[in-house]
């Protein structure tokens, strides 16, 4: 594990807010860092080339997705998932555990694990704590996460501490499992281990759990099982409460957030690493996020609109396509639209993440914040 | 009309083939060209930047399509296609006729023009000879076309010929309001006019169609009606009919052709341009073109191969992705299957078309022909 290693850089004053720099065996991250999803080993809509135009340093992929297509037997004869899907900087996957939660049928947990049948074909399949590291193990991954069990929103605390109880247990498994294959695996360090806390809307449980957590000592840590419908102030009481009691030189992720207002609030919590399919799934509906808000390409209004999507960005979208065009793309179904979209969307994020690191760098996040908040919310004028 | 002109460049001993030069007013064409279809002014799954990178000199977009969306008037505010779009090398525009007998519903042709019902919402619209060159001209296109009739395949001679002689005087009637255009404005010149031969299977009518063409002296002739139904040796006997009442001095266009394995042969017959939705359309539905014949990135066999769509090929997809991986985007349905196999296949057209460039320049284009065609007809081993 000496290929992963973590380091705090600058502190902001008045938040939690750091930089940091996060090595990994495919290269170094700068964080607070945004991930972009590449569920099934694409970010959707955009090739490997866009992602390194982007400056896209980590891209998050879905096991329970590879898993099922291609399989990890097919990507591990490949040479690993980077190798396949030829992406030679750091990949974070996670577990498998929240899609077997979210989209497969007829799930049966036990103590065991999870057995569930596919979305797709309905074949029956078993994932255990083990088992989610053999298979990121094969799909060769920076940042493994252990299977934790994600609590239904909303859980009353008697569930949601049962519930956690069993992911800690599920950890310990991960850990045993993830340290015999880094001793077995002669050839590459296998990816680091991150355990989730998880506890629902209970404070007192994140921090029981995320406690509990730190004594296995983990590379790293992560906060699972927010953004599922609670309201946003709960979400990050939620993660000021993990926070308290994760430790200062390890990273911090929380999984599967947020809107583009929402990305400051989070580092001002303490927060490393983020992941969300917005920008791509926003994209392709036709919501562009810009410096002024959402807009909504689809509307009429754009329809003679000769200015970019949105002004004051730089990037190769609006540096070069109209609304008008955008919008002829999109009311047309045309794929480019799609595409022009996503790029732009995946940008404005990847951007915002690096003003967010620069103005902790230069001790003006607090400014920062304030301000970008303030013009985030809501829609375009 | 200064700004439109054709040069031969080179002439190949043994066959028809010919390289020249193509000025338009957003540039040069090298001859023989292919254009790659951009319908909606989107050559589907690419973006502009990307038609750069591939060194697409000149691209094709649907009268009839940007008609019902967005519509001229629309692009003609925001400036012309050209800069609605954001690509400023020159753009053919065919006349709607095509779309208009292919594609629309309750169809009633008569002298004055087709009276058709909108293939999207049923609504009634009207396409005379004068209403296209009208709709082009906002467009501002480098390149326009004259509406004509599009024979059915198969047509007799008696019906054939009836329709030839619509096609003939709707080329008087374009020729007519295209003079109108480039006078009535001062500010730009109206793109170059193409009349179309039309004539079915019938050698006869296709001679006697180019030769009263040529009497109206236009900028260019284009060769239409093929490609329909068809057998490709008489394709190529209409071609070839055509092209022996053509003049040399000006630049021969067959509309909608043809299978990468084609293309020299029409070159060969005298062709200096065409146009195909097939490399895009094809990449769309998992099907490469390959110095080895097509390769279907669905099949089972290519699940574990590393080797890239094709070994010979220097195109930014086949030097980074292995066929194991596009058929893994193509399965799962992801847009990035897409969007490869639509890059891949315009490279190979376009440099399948400056293979032939080279050839003919350099004396060697007919035993390029042979190796060519003995080795793309059929599937990839």
């Amino acid at each position: 594990m000496q290929d992963f290693q973590f380091r705090v850089i600058h502190r902001n004053r008045n938040t939690k807010a750091r930089t940091g720099l996060l090595t990994t065996p495919h290269g170094t991250v700068e964080t607070p860092a945004f991930m972009p999803v590449g569920t099934l080993g694409t970010v959707k809509g955009l090739s490997q080339q866009n992602l390194e135009e982007l400056d896209a340093s980590i891209i998050l992929a879905n096991t329970y997705h590879l898993y099922l297509r291609p399989g990890p037997d097919l990507i591990r004869e490949m040479g690993g998932l980077h190798r396949f899907i030829s992406w030679d900087r750091p990949i974070l996957t996670d577990s498998g555990g929240y899609q077997v939660f979210s989209l497969s049928a007829l799930r049966k947990v036990s103590e065991e694990g999870v057995e569930f049948r596919s979305h797709l074909d309905g074949s029956l399949h078993f994932l255990s704590p083990e088992r989610a590291m053999e298979i990121q193990d094969a799909l060769g991954s920076d940042i493994q996460m252990a299977l934790d069990e994600c609590t239904e929103f909303p859980a009353g605390l008697a569930e949601a501490e049962k519930s956690m109880e069993r992911t800690l247990r599920w950890a310990e498994r991960s850990k045993r499992a993830w340290q015999r294959a880094s001793h077995s695996d002669g050839k590459s360090p296998a990816g680091a281990l991150f355990g989730i806390v998880q506890g629902g809307t209970h404070a007192r449980l994140r921090r029981q759990c995320a406690s509990r957590l730190v004594e296995m000592d983990l590379p790293g840590y992560a906060i699972g099982g927010l953004s599922v419908g609670e309201a946003r102030p709960q979400t990050l009481d939620m993660v000021a409460a993990s926070e308290e009691c994760l430790p200062e030189d390890k990273p911090r992720y929380v999984m599967g957030v947020g809107l583009p207002e929402e990305l400051a609030h989070y580092v001002a919590s303490g927060v490393d690493m983020m992941d969300c399919v917005l920008p791509t799934r926003n994209g392709r509906n036709g919501c562009l996020f810009t410096s002024q808000g959402k807009l909504h390409i689809r509307q009429a209004r754009y329809a003679r609109d000769s200015r970019p999507a949105d002004e004051a960005c730089g990037c190769p979208v609006c540096r070069r396509y109209s609304r008008a065009y955008l919008r002829h793309l999109f009311v047309t179904g045309e794929m480019l639209g799609r595409i022009l979209n996503s790029y732009h969307n995946v940008y404005f994020y990847l951007d915002t993440m690096q003003r967010i690191r620069h103005s902790i760098a230069s001790g003006d996040f607090s400014p920062f914040l304030f301000d970008f908040n303030s013009r985030l919310q809501g829609d375009a004028p």
